[in-house]
Order: C-alpha cells, then sequence, then structure tokens
C-alpha cells in the first residue's frame, strides 16, 4: 500500500494539515499517516527523533514528509533524502540530522520547478506534490538534482574508561526522557550505575516496577529516563546528561 | 467494511499512534478509527466509558483496542472481550468494567505465542497483531483461550423509597457532567426534583434552553449536567451525587 | 473521489468525532477529512473563516459538515449552502458568513424528515445522513428546501482617501492574526505604510526576513501580521484594526 506520513508543527487547530493532505490526495491515491502535527513550534530537536522514528516505523518504499520550517521563504535549501527505500523530504536545517549515515542519498529539491509556490506554505506547494509524484512512481529527475548528504548524524554515547555517558534527546507525553543510549549496551547498563543529575537510578524492565525515577529500555530500543506517572517529568530537558558508571570487570 | 477502533492515552505529540496503526496495516487492510487518543494519562475511569460508548458506536465485527495500560509488562493480564459481534482487546484492569454483561464473552491473551514482545508497549506487539488476525479472519486459537469475565458491569442508581441516586461517570470537553441515570428514568426524571450536590437544578430538552446549570438526556441516552457554556464546568469529578427525588404517586 | 470535510469544536478528547464519522461510513463509502475538532467552543467566528478555507480547499463536489452549534436542539435552523459544486451543511447561526455570496444557494434542511433525532447531537443524526445522502448521489428533495441565503458576505476592508482599513479575522496557530486585506491590494500594500495598532510594521516577503512583528502576505492569500515566532502572538484578537496609509500617487 503506498503510504505517505506527515510530520509537522502545524498543530490540528488551523486547516493547515487539511490543506497538505488534499493537495496530495488530488494527485496520488494514497494512504496517509498522521505521525505527528504537536511538534511545540519550530522544535528542530523533536523533529530529528521523531524523523528517526519514521525512519523505523515507515513502510518500505514510502515517503514521509517533515514540515518544520521557519526558514520558509528564505534561501534555505529543502531536499529529499533516500534511507534504504524510504524517502524523507522537508528543509535541509538539521532535521534530517538522526536519519543521516553513509548510506544515505540526498537530492536538492529544485524549487523553481514548481509551479505558483508561496513564500510561506512549501509543505502544500513543493513537498506534497513531490512526494506524490515519488509515491505514484513519475519520474522525478526534472525537480530533484543529486547533492550532498549534509546531516551530522545522530550523536552517539561517549564511551570513557568506565563511563558511558549519554544524552537525553527526547521527552514524550509520559514525561520519558528517552536518551542516545541504544539496547547495544544492554550488559553493561543492566550491571552497571545509572546517574541521572546527581542521582542513582535503578534499572527496571517495565514501568510498573518503577517505584519513583528509573531507567528502562523502550519499544524504540533506547535507555529511558521513566518518570513515575508523570511524577518526575518537570524540569527534564533535551541534552540533559546520562551517565553509566560499567562495572565490566569488576 | 472492517473497522479497528483505537482508544488510547498516547496523545497525539508523539509516534506511537503511528507506530500502531503501521503495524495493523502491515498486516490487514482495515479502516482504522481514532476514537480518542486523549484520555488523560492513566485516567481508567474515562476509558470505563469511552468503552461503553465504542460498544455502541463501533460497528458489527468490528475490534475496538484500548490501549491505558499503567501495568504493562507487569504480570497484569490482558484479555479479548467480546460483547455480542464486537470484539475489545486491552488489560484486564478495570477498563472493560462498562461492557461486561452476563453475555460477555472472555478470552485470556497468551501474551508468550507473540514474537518479540517488548515489555513497554503491548499496543504494538500483541493487542495490534492479535486485532489484525481476529479482523481478517485468521484462527486465534492458539492465540487466546477462553476466561472468566471480571468485569464489575457499570454501577446502576440507587432506587431508594422516592430517591434515585446516582453518580457522574464521566466530564466531557464541553464540561458535561454525565451520570449513569439512563433513558428508563425518563418519566420520573422529567417530573422530579434534581439535585446535583447542594443545588436543585432545572431539567431542559435542549442545551439553549438552559440558563445555568442543568439536567439533559444527552445523545448517548444519559442524564447530563450541562455546564452551561463551561461556566459551571469548574470542580466537576466523576463520581459526584446526583438525586432525583421522585414524585411518583404524588 | 467522493470526500467529506469535518469542521467541529468536538474536540479530540471524546467519541463524538469517531460517533460522526461512523454514522458517515455506515451510510457511504467516503473519504473524510479532518478540518479542524479544535475550534474553541461555539466560536463562530473562527469557524467563518475555516469554512472559507474549506470553501477553497475542499475538492469539487464535496460536503463540509460544520457542527458549532451551541444552539442544537432550539427553534434555530439548519441550512444546506452550495457554492459552485461545493455543499456545506450546518446550523444557520453566522458560520457561513463568508462563504456567502450572490452565487450561493441555500436550503432549510427539513429536520422532521430524520427518523430518530436527538435534542443534542445534529452532527450524528441529521447532518452526517444528509451529507452522506448529497455525496452518494441520492435525491434529497425530500429532505431540503429552497431558502434565502442569509449570510452577510465577509466585511471587506474600508477605502477611504488614501487609506485601506482592514481587520483582523482569524488568528492561527503560531499567532499569526490573519487580516481581511486580500492580494487586490498587493500593490498598495507593498508601497505603503502599514499600521497595525499604534505600530508601524514592515512588509516581508517571507517568515524569515520578519525581525518582530511584521505583515506578509500568506498562503491563502489574505494580509497576516505575523507574531515573529510567538513573540508577538499575545494580546491579538479579531477585531483589532489594520490600516495602510497608501501612497498611490506619491
Amino acid at each position: 500500500m503506498k503510504t505517505i506520513g506527515l510530520i509537522t508543527d502545524f498543530g490540528n487547530k488551523d486547516w493547515y494539515v487539511a490543506e497538505m493532505k488534499l493537495m496530495i490526495r488530488s494527485l496520488c491515491d494514497v494512504e496517509i499517516v498522521d505521525i505527528t502535527h504537536e511538534i511545540d513550534e519550530f522544535d528542530i530537536d523533536k523533529a530529528k527523533f521523531l524523523l528517526l522514528q519514521a525512519n523505523r516505523i515507515m513502510p518500505e518504499h514510502s515517503v514521509t514528509i517533515a514540515v518544520i520550517d521557519p526558514g520558509v521563504g528564505s534561501d534555505r535549501k529543502s531536499i529529499v533524502l533516500r534511507s534504504g527505500n524510504k524517502y524523507f523530504i522537508g528543509p535541509n536545517n538539521g532535521i534530517f540530522d538522526y536519519i543521516t549515515d553513509i548510506k544515505s542519498e540526498c537530492f536538492q529539491i529544485k524549487e523553481e520547478t514548481f509551479s505558483e509556490v508561496s513564500n510561506t506554505f512549501h509543505g502544500r506547494d513543493i513537498f506534497a506534490p513531490l512526494a506524490s509524484k515519488i509515491i505514484c512512481g513519475e519520474n522525478t529527475d526534472k525537480y530533484i538534482t543529486p547533492c550532498e548528504c549534509r546531516g551530522k548524524g545522530m550523536k552517539n554515547p561517549t564511551v570513557k574508561d568506565n563511563l558511558i555517558i549519554g544524552q537525553v534527546i527526547y521527552i514524550d507525553k509520559f514525561g520519558n526522557a528517552i536518551t542516545n543510549i541504544d539496547h547495544t549496551y544492554y550488559e553493561d547498563i543492566k550491571r552497571g550505575n545509572i546517574i541521572f543529575g546527581e542521582e542513582k537510578i535503578e534499572f527496571v524492565n517495565s514501568y510498573s516496577e518503577s517505584s519513583g525515577r528509573s531507567a528502562i529500555f523502550n519499544s524504540s530500543g533506547f535507555l529511558e529516563i521513566t518518570s513515575y506517572k508523570g511524577e518526575y517529568s518537570e524540569n527534564l530537558k533535551i541534552g540533559e546528561v546520562v551517565q553509566i558508571e560499567v562495572r565490566r570487570h569488576m
């Protein structure tokens, strides 16, 4: 099934999401999946992580459009990023960082080849038509041209002596703080001391085991600092450090 | 048309809803209807009432998945509840209370028969695949086993002498407080005195008739305390008592 | 593709939207597009503008249902408005003002011809069934009867000497204040002085050019007062005046 995913900061109060969807549907018969439209205004950091999740959950041959675009109408460029058989379209403002790796292919969008382009809504005027062309198999050579991928990748945890030092990269609606420490560190974490801020916290296997702030591997494979029913979700911020004291040879 | 309904507390800020939907769509061609994803975190009481509504509004042969699941990954059990030809899937933590009656059939889910099950996201790993199997007509004997239905049913109003004593079981976004007093009490209520808290309130036939807090039979057949354009919606809470002084033989 | 659009103030916390959708789907195989369900409770002004946008973005032969309806169940009338080949259904309480012009055709809905109509949910009981009948090509003579269109139209800017005086008619989630001054005034505005409240503001071509509150033509063709990343979005209100000092012959 042809699928287009949408990640925007448009919210659900206005008509912008509907306008993009109706544009897509007018061009191509496709399933549209809302990933989210409730990214905080121009929150590039959240967008990065949501695109990482989109890359994991969207089906093969899908297209994901991401519109978190404070620079719309300026000379900022837009790109198509191809990761395996999945395509991602949006402004080249850092949102693609976490899905960029050495296998990614990037294409700059030739905005001038689209007709009737506003300075304020490229989601409707460029990204939606281009996504429709890609997913419905139209030749897109006219609209895009290969370019270098400039995404920085995701910052990996620092491993130093007996320390693994990661950081919070996303906070979800439950107040869970997701870190950049992935499942490859599972054994070290299980046996190590987990220090979050000043606090030593416990490693648990399910949310219900936690009786305060604790650490868990979440459903997308990252170490997550739980909020214990929201009680510990305040004052969390992206970038906050999580430190694991590994007891590898003890 | 095959239909799966979703009731969750996932919110619309993260990717969790999209991930469940994409899992379902990868397994079965089905219409997915969002009932709500904005239940307050782990609000079992709201979930109960929303499942009651789902039982009323979902079509025959549909499946509704409910994920309000603070105990995910613990030893709490999950069930399939069959009510007529409608199926409901979720954790057995009380959310099915109001749709349980003597005709309900229940089945415990054999979680161990699902592969790659996380401790944190059974909506994706168990409920979505099982719903897909049920709705696409796959034999599910392997995945579920009959069990006793333990739901408590909905608490009916107490009728005592000339009093009908009900309580608020749901508060909607308009601030209307829905009670457990249903349409079978219509005649008594129309002619009786309605006491809400300390206040005697008027019975009205439409929202526009009300010039303050009043009582109305709502579109799902329950007596509802209106909020008069939100003015009276504060301090309402689930469990609050509504008392009808019946004037049956006067 | 058959399309029904929905504009309501139901929010996404309750089951009301799902109930309307399931009613529609039970009657007609149609694509349903959520325009918004998050209009503030009974905000007729926002509804007017959203219907104007719906008229622009909805496809030919579509139906849009608008349920912002404080008077439901009273003697307020409901109408079908036909604008070109697009149909709009809802209460006749002013929400259709901006899509009413001399070409509009209006039809009063004969509510008594619908069966099982509640006093509280005409969206489900009347508008959804009628929309389904219209979009699936059923004869609707029985349900509606021609009537005069009473919508007031959109108030145009006042042009007086060297002044164009408009006003804010919508504020979007980014805090942008959209005015009733449309693209026909482009040349005057580009060369004139734009006064918003007490403040002279700059005209820009893209959001990223603005370094404070400024004015821009937005993606729907109206002059919009930008909020500069939300910083200037407070205290904005519908009805606020925007004044353009035109320098036509200077």
